[in-house]
């Protein structure tokens, strides 16, 4: 039997179709190198960014903000208070919260902060190979944002670290994949160029946000999460392929992304996702 | 009889000059999402940005400034304590200072500070029609950054706010309005696109400041500064028109912009400009 | 006798490969401004950017990478602290850093910390002639980020102060002045719409990073630093010169910039720098 939740390019078609109509209100907690390109590839997709990160008002925020993300990428002070003000804020309130454990693993404040987060119950966990393997405890983290691990050598990590948080895992890479920890999705978009833009891996957590259902226990919901955040993957990587396809580098490319995101169709989406389970 | 400032489009067009002449230094008080973009639009439009924002040093740059642009959205504890410093000194200087309340109304921080620092004389307030009405205090305020609010519902809460403050009012949105309390000015220029770049709003409050004459409280010296706010505004929208023109999407839009905004010249806005008394 | 060294353009053209072969690692503590432009220029020319600047991370980040920027464009507290400890780390670890000393001199807070980063020995000071003669001691410093001095007037003061700190002192303007307070090398390429961008002076100083020799303290490698030093400024300015030709504004040359870096070659490289022992 085929569930609705196994036809992801009709999920990834309806998905879009759902951001661009409701424009959900995304809360970014993020670092402050791409808060600026997330706030733009939010407003491409169809979402609402506001970056509210402060203490006394990240808490509020999160329980009206239809998902949040929480981006450990230059985590000051003031902004890991707020972080985890929001977190609290999102699970009480069954906001979708997501990870991206940026360099986690070699640097010791950002990494202890991770630890303190994951067992509240992200929605989503994204991040290249080594902080993968690194928020698993299972490997020394990379030197910084680069990824100095393989997806695939990543994947028995993600679905640890999937069952063990009950997040959907999303490894970022030339093909990406993602995790509930029993089922898993490969989609294989996306272009070189995305790694020569920073904020290339962190405005897609972002976009997971903006993509994320209601944070509901059920395992019915953890299988459309999985769907959604694939859904996601696929919109942001086929994007960024057509970008590519009309840019001579790293500069024109970035706002070729924002553009292609922004005129993205479902036949377009149709034709070039590919987006498959396993 | 026609007071030299009742002719708008004149005033307009030598406020550019003005500006390119002049090289007003900006300094920027304002959210870490925009900084970059912000410092880009005033240097397209020939001003000069200095984004020093750190107390002890935020005073003392504010009493040689231009002008100063105070926008809350991203209102950290160190940056507060300089916008209150700049503030103070801007005053007692005679420095046109600008306030872009951002989400105000719905976040209790920056709520708090807007009402803290509005009575200190703004030369400006800027803001889309929610967060006018919010901070006029005859509303809940919208649920964050975007407008909820039409302009024309906003239109008596600018003209008390513009009354109670001597500030002039400026609510952005498809057409903007302008109001000093007495008389109302309205600029039908701009783009949809322009809300489709995070900072869109934000930085024509640093324009805004870049546009402002040195505050002095006599009437002639308001009717002054409401024309030169509508300048500024007439000098950003029209340069937005222009960059849709050339543009595919948001990416391309933001280049666009500031290309335009850099070639703008005299002719091309008295032809463009739809601004007027209203 | 010609020693390799003298040859600036084959060590410009070496220098180049090596950054693209090597990747070197630049950690950037620099203002929140121009952070991102600052990291897609790396990413641009070669190199791998890590923007880690909070206290208990910025230190042993320091001791680990290829190279260290200092930016003091918007120094806040736990900035400023995570400096003086990547700093000390760095000069303990032989990693070279670089100090842009933004706005030095006429503003006390970074003006302080100028003064005490200083004598820790930073392998190359860049700033535009206002901050080298500010920091030198022989001026007053500008009115913020703008050059209000001519390059060659601070060709004494750029000498001193490479003799007093052993520095590499890189003052940037029309035509680029480098010295190591015995030998100078001019670079004339570039242009002005690098003025027109935020952070095109900023940015500089991170492509010094990353083309900077590990420090160690004898004669030779000083001349090898200098070398270095000379050939990132005409890497970067020969970029400038070619986005310029695809440019009609400072939006569009931004993009430009970033593709220029990303495709610049040997041959044109040769070709087009201009740089020479003077």
């Amino acid at each position: 039997m085929t569930r609705p939740a196994d036809d992801l390019l009709a999920i990834t078609r309806q998905a879009l179709n759902r951001v661009r109509h409701e424009t959900p209100l995304v809360q970014c907690l993020t670092n402050q190198v791409v808060a600026n390109f997330t706030a733009n590839v939010l407003l491409a997709v169809g979402a609402a960014p506001a970056m509210v990160d402060i203490p006394e008002e990240a808490g509020p925020f999160a329980g009206a903000a239809s998902g949040v993300l929480v981006n450990l990428g230059t985590p000051h002070a003031e902004q890991r208070a707020a972080m985890t003000e929001a977190v609290a804020s999102a699970t009480a309130a069954g906001t979708p919260w997501v990870l991206d454990p940026v360099a986690v693993g070699s640097l010791p404040v950002r990494t202890a902060l991770a630890r303190r987060l994951l067992p509240q119950g992200p929605a989503v966990v994204r991040g290249n190979a080594s902080e993968i393997i690194a928020l698993a405890g299972t490997g020394g983290g990379g030197r910084g944002v680069d990824a100095t691990d393989e997806v695939e050598s990543a994947a028995a990590a993600a679905g640890e670290l999937a069952r063990s948080t009950g997040a959907v895992v999303a490894v970022s890479g030339p093909v990406d994949l993602l995790t509930d920890g029993e089922r898993t999705v490969r989609v294989a978009n996306g272009d070189p160029l995305l790694t020569r833009v920073t904020g290339g891996g962190c405005a897609l957590g972002a976009v997971l946000a903006a993509f994320a259902p209601p944070t509901t226990p059920d395992a019915a919901a953890r299988a459309d999460r999985l769907a959604a955040a694939a859904a996601a993957v696929a919109v942001y990587t086929v994007a960024a392929e057509i970008a590519a396809e009309h840019s001579a580098g790293p500069g024109g490319f970035a706002a070729a992304f924002l553009d292609a995101l922004y005129a993205l169709d479902e036949e377009t989406l149709g034709k070039r996702a590919a987006i498959s389970w396993a």
